[in-house]
């Protein structure tokens, strides 16, 4: 008897920390799922980019625009298709790296904090993982949007700074402090999170937390 | 007794297989090389790419241009440099990841093959640390310019394509059949290859040869 694999959806929000989803963030995330026999399929939002940053600089380009999926293809060698047509009826779990393109892309929260809004394609196929109750995976500040996937009262991390972890309540969930190297979970809503680069001093700390919420979102498949 | 970390250069070429460098080639050598415990410096050449190519496509982007160095520092969350500003008398080894951006900005094998020439800076930065006798390894495409680095004869790896063999020996180096899950070492040079998304079917596969080579570099120090 053939064992089915687990099938995982992933959602990058472009490429490159500073405007996109965070690279080694994305690539540890898909290197353990492949390692766990986890059968993957990669999405993004097929909208413009609210920033491209110089990523030697950090200062925004201005006038220059990209687009969240078309850069998001970098990353996996162009096997990405646009989160709009992605059926969460298809996949057993979700697991969403981070880097400010969860904040500027899948959401406004780098610019309206609690009165964020999360892209519309991308809300709805999240949402639908947690109404299935199928387990949720969000890294670094990606759970900015725990409360408008899960509702309000969703337990996620975001590392230990109390600005942030403020303006995380104010989205209407609830900030729990976690070590890089570990991850919480919310039991009621199957939500698995880890702050990855809010904390990480290096590739090997976020791979720690990583492996640990991938670990742990495919243990609840 | 502090124990001294061996100091590794990296050198990308961009970020993105089909204008750049490789990015699952890349983070996995990374994270290996961190994971060993070496000292990690990133280095990528301030020139234009030769081209941008929408990955979600494959086609090139007519008239849009990219810089190398500054989309690399997208891989890196900007802790890269210059390779014109790099002293390869501050490093024990070089490892250079694959992906277009080898034989398109780092060379121009992917337009001129056997006549290729190398990015002035990078091959004045690679050939010191072959005359040092310090441990290089070249990953993917990247052997393209193992001739031009450490001279004719040199035996290198690029999966066991026919025709890119031939391009190969055509630079002047000998190219040697290669699984993806290892590597191949000339040790008159010092030189330790590995086909990774040459082959690769997965980024499992390719983790496999990639960490054997960087484990083979760092055993040369």
């Amino acid at each position: 008897m053939k064992v089915m694999s687990k099938k995982v959806a992933v959602v990058l929000s472009g490429c490159g920390v500073f405007d996109g989803a965070e690279i080694y963030e994305s690539v540890l995330t898909l290197l353990r799922l492949a390692e766990s026999g986890a059968e993957v399929s990669v999405f993004a939002p097929n909208i413009p980019q609210m920033h491209v940053v110089n990523h030697l600089t950090g200062e925004v380009i201005e006038g220059e625009t990209r687009n969240v999926l078309t850069e998001a293809a970098r990353v996996v060698r162009g096997e990405i298709s646009d989160v709009a047509s992605a059926k969460a009826d298809e996949f057993d779990a979700l697991v969403v790296p981070g880097g400010f393109g969860a904040a500027k892309n899948l959401s406004d929260f780098a610019v309206k904090g609690g009165d964020l809004t999360v892209n519309e394609d991308f809300l709805a196929f999240a949402k639908a993982f947690h109404s299935a109750q199928k387990p949720i995976g969000l890294i670094c500040i990606a759970p900015a949007m725990a409360a408008k996937i899960c509702g309000e009262g969703a337990q996620c991390t975001i590392g230990n700074d109390a600005d942030t972890a403020a303006a995380i309540n104010a989205t209407g969930a609830q900030h729990c402090d976690c070590l890089v190297t570990e991850f919480h979970f919310d039991e009621t809503n199957k939500l698995v999170t880890t702050p990855a680069y809010m904390l990480a001093g290096s590739i090997t700390e976020a791979a720690t937390g990583i492996n640990k919420l991938v670990d742990k979102v495919l243990s609840l498949v």
